[in-house]
């Protein structure tokens, strides 16, 4: 009998007729023959309701409490799910994150799973029930809640399907699969049949909401056969997985991410050290940099600049101001106003020509380029956020037909 | 260093002002030197609201997914009055039941405390914080999520202070104390100062909405001393103790109870084992009895009727309709247009004549009996609800003044 995992997101049961309509993907697959878990997100709005109460009450609450808070959400989607699946006559149990196992550290808001203690959920599946359970938490070794994190509940059905090395794991959502651009701004995006994981991480990084890179590393490290499919129709989906069929497409996809925040540290000291004191302290406060510019030293003085997710920023910039004067930096500046527009694609490591036809369509386009960041297997560039609808469909529409 | 457990339900913690009013208090109580535990039903509507969601879903979840779905309510409550309590610059830190070591039997929706594992809660007061406890939930030996039942919270507090030894157990609701009759419908109830475990057990079991009959009990067992008091004016309550002081009133209140519901058993044969065979049933179902009044026996047969809480009358009469023929009932009567009025007092027992006063004040108003029952410190009369407010309106004036 083969295990698949599916795991559904916030808008996948957000009231009681998507919650019913899971229900019946669910028992379907139960009935099939398989063996079932299913993860699932807090119901659509739950989460920020419950962030909206909080603030209310303390805009800077613990992040214990706020864990302690959040997990409620998963709580009520699993039990209605249960519920739903009863309803269909099939036999459910809901668990939390404890009760199914998920051992997480102590990093409340953005935990890592340490590890899952399976024997509860074998033992469900003994029995032949379906396995409903709370993706995004865990708990800590003080038996605290704690959650995942953005993007948190794919992280916990990939790590469930490789814990109980599941046949495969099935992210529905709202799309109906991967696509080489957001099918939302560009029109002409086409689905793609299968992408391997790197191609899904640099997308799922880059800004293409269809997955989260955590969960995507994950795959990739435990060998995770995931497909991305659509709740609403039973069509066939992305399949992400280690060798992905050799397409005629150099590049895979175009995405945009506007959750960027650009910092600029003006004018620091031009000596050794300066960039490790800047990104250790960064990093000891756990905010993550990606794309990083210095500038040529001139008088003795350089410029750092740096793109941070947009919640980040305002942390970032209260750190590094404890460092200005060390530093010497004279400004720090930060910019919300900006978007990181990516081209991905494994073939364009052998064809040097990709960086300059993207930069020729942004150009032909009128779109000034502020920082530019490549790896093997993408470029990214940061522009104005005006121009980030633009840009999109000016490179998607330049590479792909 | 005194220990105070503090109770605060669903009403007391309606919205964030309110959350604010009772983080008030329990900072007040500590900074006063003492260590606190605090116990919190669900928010307001908070209840009601996932049961509307579940309802939608399926009409007739099973209890242990129920249970799963309610007991995300006073995780929302805990967190958020956690968050407030460090709004306030005081250490806090929310438990859910399984946290606080409450270990419960598997009747879901209606568990039993076996035990209080407090190593945690120790923990957390040797530590100095206010620990803010989830109400109404437990876990049993397979490590499901239980609740209590209704009331659960108030036991949950005095479990908690029984397991802790606290000085007291202070009861927050939305009244300021126990009055000798409902204060909305009996203009002149007068509150009482104190009042012993066994009237305030009569009390509760009767109507009196204050304190739940559960958690009286457990706090005549184990001692506590109780409190009932307002969480919006800080004036004094009403203490609950063994030795209440003795007063010149013959009678500590009169309640009402609209939840209940009389079922009548028609015609069943005359024999022994009929009254055995009919309870013992509801006793398996869990459905208790209250009044039972059995007719005398005429041509072989006889009729027995009893009240049940309302919500438990339909399935009541399905046990029953089962037993209908074995019986030789020719029919099974439910009548849900009932309420139940009492009259409560140690005295009453060396006053013969408390009973003739109360029906004689009846009488004057008109009210017809359907049914009596008494034991030594309690008189209820089952009347037809549309006299519930002006009965207990008669019986207060007739004993209380």
């Amino acid at each position: 009998m083969s295990l698949i995992v599916q795991k559904f997101g916030g808008s996948s049961v957000r009231d009681a007729g998507r919650v019913m309509n899971v229900a019946g993907i669910i028992t379907d697959t139960w009935k099939a023959g398989n063996r079932v878990v299913a993860v699932v997100s807090a119901q659509g709005d739950t989460t920020d309701d419950l962030i909206e109460k909080a603030r209310e009450i303390n805009p800077n609450p613990s992040r214990r409490e706020n864990d302690m808070l959040l997990s409620a959400g998963e709580q009520i989607s699993v039990a209605l799910l249960a519920m739903a699946v009863e309803k269909l006559g099939c036999p459910a149990v809901s668990l939390l994150g404890w009760q199914a196992g998920f051992k997480t550290n102590s990093t409340y808001g953005n935990a890592r799973i340490k590890t899952i203690e399976t024997d509860r959920l074998q033992a469900e599946l003994e029995k032949n029930n379906i396995v409903i359970v709370a993706g995004f938490q865990g708990v800590n070794k003080f038996d605290d809640v704690t959650t995942l994190g953005r993007g948190g509940s794919d992280t916990s059905a990939v790590a469930l399907a490789a814990a109980l090395s599941a046949k495969s794991c099935q992210i529905f959502t709202d799309v109906d699969g991967v696509y080489t651009g957001d099918p939302r701004i560009v029109k002409n995006a086409v689905k793609l049949p299968e992408i391997s994981y790197d191609e899904m991480l640099e997308l799922a990084t880059l800004g293409a909401q269809v997955l989260h890179n955590r969960s995507v590393e994950m795959a990739k490290k435990y060998n995770v056969n995931l497909e991305v499919l659509s709740s609403l129709q039973r069509i066939p989906g992305t399949k992400v997985k280690e060798n992905a069929g050799v397409e005629k497409m150099l590049i895979r996809g175009a995405t945009r991410d506007n959750d960027v925040a650009r910092i600029s540290i003006v004018g620091v000291r031009d000596i050794p050290g300066v960039a490790f004191r800047i990104f250790s302290r960064l990093a000891a406060k756990k905010i993550n940099v990606d794309i990083i510019l210095q500038s040529v030293g001139r008088d003795g003085t350089k410029d750092i600049s740096f793109t941070v997710a947009r919640d980040h920023a305002a942390e970032a910039v209260a750190e590094l101001n404890t460092l200005k004067e060390q530093l010497g930096a004279t400004e720090i500046i930060c910019d919300e106003n900006v978007s990181k527009v990516s081209i991905v694609g494994a073939g364009m490591e052998t064809h040097p020509g990709v960086a300059s036809k993207m930069f020729e369509a942004l150009f032909d386009a009128g779109i000034n380029i502020q920082m530019i960041s490549t790896s093997e297997i993408k470029i990214s560039v940061l522009i104005d956020i005006k121009d980030s609808e633009s840009a999109l469909k000016a490179v998607h529409d330049a590479f792909i037909d």
